[in-house]
């Protein structure tokens, strides 16, 4: 490790922006210089006392004090404006997940990147993200083989809200799980052709209006197009006490299982999963991991946008090259 | 994808060599030139009669038809030698796996590569190699963790000789387990301290000598020093036919498990895993992916010695950059 601090800028504090906080602090190579809000800066309360709390039009003046930028605002509507505009000015990490839009983004930030020399690593976490990387590296290891994705256990905040939405609901959560049977099968070398639906189930934790009938809330979850009515959808009941105190963390993950043959005599299956208790945590933990790797691209002269894909694994440690070839591989 | 084919020579034609033979016809973007060999190449019985099989001293006259070599030879007395010597002369690909000696190999290899402009790609398959790349994300984006590999199901070379050292034994094979309960401490987020001993469990399946006395064969491979003696070893005895029907096969695969936390109150877990009917025939898939990334990385002008950590996921891929975004993330 040299003794260079990296130096961080937060820009945005919800979930994310607080994950990328408490992240920094397990990072003994970065140093937060602070959180850039829209809010009025009294208002945020950051996880440590010490965190500077700045309005995000200061970050005008933070040209030469921030050595990355992390973007810790939604794909919707901040960061297709907020990300070609700061890739003008600094290095970015960001979380863009909306798949289908990646290219088109990808795009819109690698032009002003590359023209103002700046490092710009775009649709990092964990999908797209690490599990991007491990679609990757399944087809590429196995390319006669099938890849498949399972999300959760995990909180859909979609189908949360439509939950919500139904007469007689005072609140309540919804999880998407990975179907058992559906990722034996996979794992079992058999290549199956499986829908979203066919490897996820839903699981609903409902609280009651007074006087609402429980029978008639459930039917109309369970036959909800869409949402629920293709699913295998179960609806538990419970308190309002329950729902706060075991519904309220934010878990997900999932699993990505590539299955493929070497010769035909020879199935292979290689699998990475994620058991996550707060994904908003972990995202920004690997945006953190990241923002090390676009500083040193940015040092190499790599400029423009990239992607997970264009990281070497080795840029995101905190250990030095000799040191991984010693310690870990 | 571009329509540039690489060619690429196997050096040496043992388990590893067949499998990268295999592994070539799987990926299109490959031609093979050819197999080079220490033995009489009419001896040598490649999987496609189209193959061609060479004197390995025919090498010589091959560093312009020849884009990447993969060497095929053990660790112990074939690429201490080989990789310094063909890295002078090739862009090459090994799977040098003697953990403890990699750095003095790194350097060994590094000098000639990069006095004579080639790249040089070693300890790559998947232990080395995957399964270090993945302690290395899994300590990079949960800092604070513990990370656990645990090997097998996996036939171990070492201890089927030991078991057939032993009198009255025909034929033997050991099996290295990774203990469930183990794994299902360390996936809890626990972070239990474990020994390599407390992770595996021992599986012997033994064809006895006409005559032998089986319950003094099993004490003396339970109690067997270093090899058992320390293990839960489990000793099965089985027919000759039974053994060559259920157990030619080379299995291999295992975990590598990071667990930590990204604040106090949560935890989270990483998983990778393998689980592999042929151990050499995915490692050479894995060096094929590799020879694809060597090659690039060399036009590119990355010259020297390198080991997975250096190499971007995309450069393991067929697909164009553009294609990997639009695809996979």
């Amino acid at each position: 490790m040299d003794n260079t601090q990296i130096r961080i800028g937060i820009a945005g504090y919800g979930n994310l922006g607080r994950g990328v906080e408490a992240a920094i602090a397990r990072n003994p190579d970065m140093t937060l210089v602070g959180v850039f809000t829209r809010r009025s800066p009294e208002s945020v309360k950051p996880l440590s006392a010490r965190t500077s709390v700045q309005p995000i039009t200061a970050l005008s003046d933070c040209r030469d004090t921030i050595d990355v930028l992390i973007l810790c605002g939604g794909s919707k509507d901040d960061l297709p404006r907020q990300g070609p505009e700061m890739a003008a000015r600094f290095n970015i990490v960001d979380s863009f997940d909306t798949h289908a839009r990646i290219p088109e983004y990808f795009d819109s930030v690698d032009a002003p990147a590359r023209a103002n020399g700046k490092t710009a690593l775009i649709s990092i976490g964990w999908d797209p993200g690490m599990f991007s990387i491990n679609r990757l590296y399944g087809e590429a290891l196995l390319p006669d083989g099938a890849t498949y994705t399972f999300w959760g256990k995990g909180l859909s905040q979609g189908h949360s809200d439509a939950i919500r939405r139904v007469p007689g609901v005072k609140a309540g959560v919804q999880y998407t799980l990975p179907s058992r049977d559906a990722i034996e099968q996979v794992r079992s070398g058999l290549r199956p052709e499986l829908t979203t639906r066919q490897k996820h189930t839903r699981e609903c934790y409902v609280v009651l209006n007074e006087g609402a009938d429980a029978a008639e809330v459930e039917r109309t979850i369970v036959t909800m197009p869409n949402y629920f009515a293709d699913y295998d959808t179960t609806v538990h009941f419970i308190s309002e006490e329950t729902l706060l105190r075991e519904h309220s963390r934010m878990p997900h993950g999932g699993f990505v299982i590539r299955s493929g043959n070497t010769t035909e005599a020879h199935a292979q299956v290689i699998e990475y999963s994620l058991q996550l208790e707060s994904n908003p945590e972990f995202t920004a933990s690997v945006l953190v991991a990241y923002a090390r790797a676009a500083y040193r691209l940015n040092v190499q002269g790599q400029f423009g946008a990239k992607t997970a894909f264009d990281v070497a694994p080795g840029l995101l440690s905190i250990k030095t090259p000799a040191q991984l070839r010693k310690e870990l591989l």
